[in-house]
């Protein structure tokens, strides 16, 4: 017999989310039945959209049934199967969300398919963080040689691997980020151009100074007052890609306070939801583990051990007390 | 000896534009030169976009100087010509701004080429504003047959001739325009399906009863609370075609309430400025006046006499007190 041990969202947040939000559960597992899979989760992924989900009003997805096991992807091993396609060692990614164990017929289990790469980084740079940053940078973006490209959340899963792929294509990189340390790590190891803290008194000056020629390209993780700082430095011809405004999660809309900065500088702006563009993962993919086999995209993360501990670290993330990708190790 | 009545911007708006912005003046034409052209201005355009000209601040285009000629197109006649290849009867339309009269090396003039257009009609739908409303449309949104496509000032130069294109690309086109009388005729004589009166008080629920599929596309010209209301009702993957934001035109800017529904609805936003894409104009106005020969594109002018009153003429059309396209004849 095997205790799966599993957070549920049991309430809905009032403002910020709380811990009261949460239940751990302990039910058993129930026997595998014919083509099924049995699978350990050895990491669970933590991420901002899970804010959104929690929710009970409209936004791009329903939101998350009360009493049922948080959304969220994992990456484990097979250690059961009655399924012909999947043997007792396989590595797979999935989305079996809080959970110490998943059950599946194998239709949403993907192969990590490159073992030079660590289980953990397929939660994040390999996985829909780097896809995120990917598309965001390449398909919106497109990022010319010689132009200036600023990233907000720049230490996290999706800005750090913005950043380098922007190095990459020539571009000055500038990143935003809170605090000196989390700053000094996105130049010192990720090799940006410059790094600003927006908790500082004067961010909005040194923001200006790090883009003396304006920004061409913006990649957008936190929106409100970041986002208003940024757009005070927009180039003409600029764009924006709009993959996630973690600052207005908690209820009240924060607004954008010069959007007539939009028509001036003609600005191109596009939000975009990475796990609804499922075509482009296989190249995105690609092209990142190999990035990360060669050593040219780096990035961190903060562990929390064990299934009891993920929303503590979820409502730390949310604070931006993690530093790169929040991860909990559950195995 | 001809005099040459002008209005210069003498002084730049505290808040609102008012009359004593401008001046009057009477200057004497000089002397024709060898290879210039004279050309009596048969009517001046007003548009929105000459207020952000007026203020000392940067935005898409530098600061009008002061105690010069306002900035205007202009459609006139030449009735003079030691240039080889202009004549006098010949119509033209050209930047010559608020005065009676202009002189040119031909360089900036463009001959009306469709005689069966009225000249007017070159500072309209066959016009910047036509090209605008062309090019947002077909460039930006893209409609498709079935889609719902909302445009605000749609009694306007450039919203009537948006929602009239799009009636033909086979959309749902719903109209937001300040006043009964206004929707009336967006409704019965540019054949919109339905009309918003964003002044009524039940503003909000009223559009939201004309969009019962939602917004595809929105074309938008005015901004603040017109475009926060519109928002609300965006489908995914819904298109803005950003063209002018004249609620915001008067110093204080107006901040966008909801901008994460441009995330959650994966909204691409584009601003442009039509004077600055001369490479589609040839297209544009080709369509424009074809459609509008065959009385496919119908538009409406409140016209004002003499150059003494365009001061007047311009601050009434920044309240909405014009009623289709706003000009001024000169003779």
């Amino acid at each position: 017999m095997t205790i799966n041990r599993q957070i549920l969202l049991v309430s809905r947040p009032k403002g910020e989310a709380s811990l009261d939000n949460f239940h751990l559960a302990a039910p058993e597992l129930p026997e595998l039945g014919d083509g099924q899979v049995l699978v350990r989760n050895n990491y669970l992924s933590l991420d901002p959209y899970m804010r959104g989900r929690m929710n009970d009003r409209k936004s791009y997805a329903p939101p998350w049934p009360l009493d049922t096991v948080m959304v969220g992807a994992t990456v484990g091993e097979v250690i059961e199967s009655r399924h012909p396609d999947w043997q007792p060692g396989d590595a797979v990614a999935a989305m079996f969300g809080w959970q110490e164990y998943g059950i599946s017929d194998g239709s949403n289990l993907r192969r990590l398919h490159d073992a030079r790469v660590p289980r953990s980084a397929y939660l994040g740079a390999a996985g829909m963080p780097g896809v995120a940053a990917w598309y965001g940078l390449n398909r919106i973006i497109g990022p010319k040689a010689g132009e200036t490209i600023a990233v907000s959340a720049a230490s996290g899963a999706v800005g750090g691997v913005v950043g380098q792929l922007a190095k990459r294509a020539g571009c000055r990189v500038v990143g935003i980020a809170g605090g000196e340390q989390k700053c000094a790590y996105v130049v010192d190891a990720l090799g940006f151009d410059a790094c600003v803290d927006y908790k500082a008194a004067n961010f909005q000056a040194a923001l200006r100074e790090a883009v003396p020629d304006g920004i061409d390209g913006y990649f957008e993780n936190v929106g409100g007052a970041v986002l208003d700082a940024v757009m005070t430095n927009l180039n003409p011809h600029s764009r924006i890609a709009l993959c996630g405004m973690i600052s207005g999660y908690n209820d009240e809309p924060i607004p954008m306070k010069f959007p007539a900065l939009l028509l001036m500088n003609r600005v191109r702006l596009e939000g975009f939801i990475i796990t609804q563009l499922l075509d482009v993962w296989p190249q995105a993919l690609k092209e990142l583990t190999d990035a990360i086999v060669a050593d040219q995209i780096r990035y961190r993360e903060t562990i929390a051990r064990g299934i009891e501990n993920a929303p503590a670290a979820f409502l730390g993330m949310l604070k931006g007390e993690n530093f790169g990708k929040q991860i909990v190790r559950l195995f």
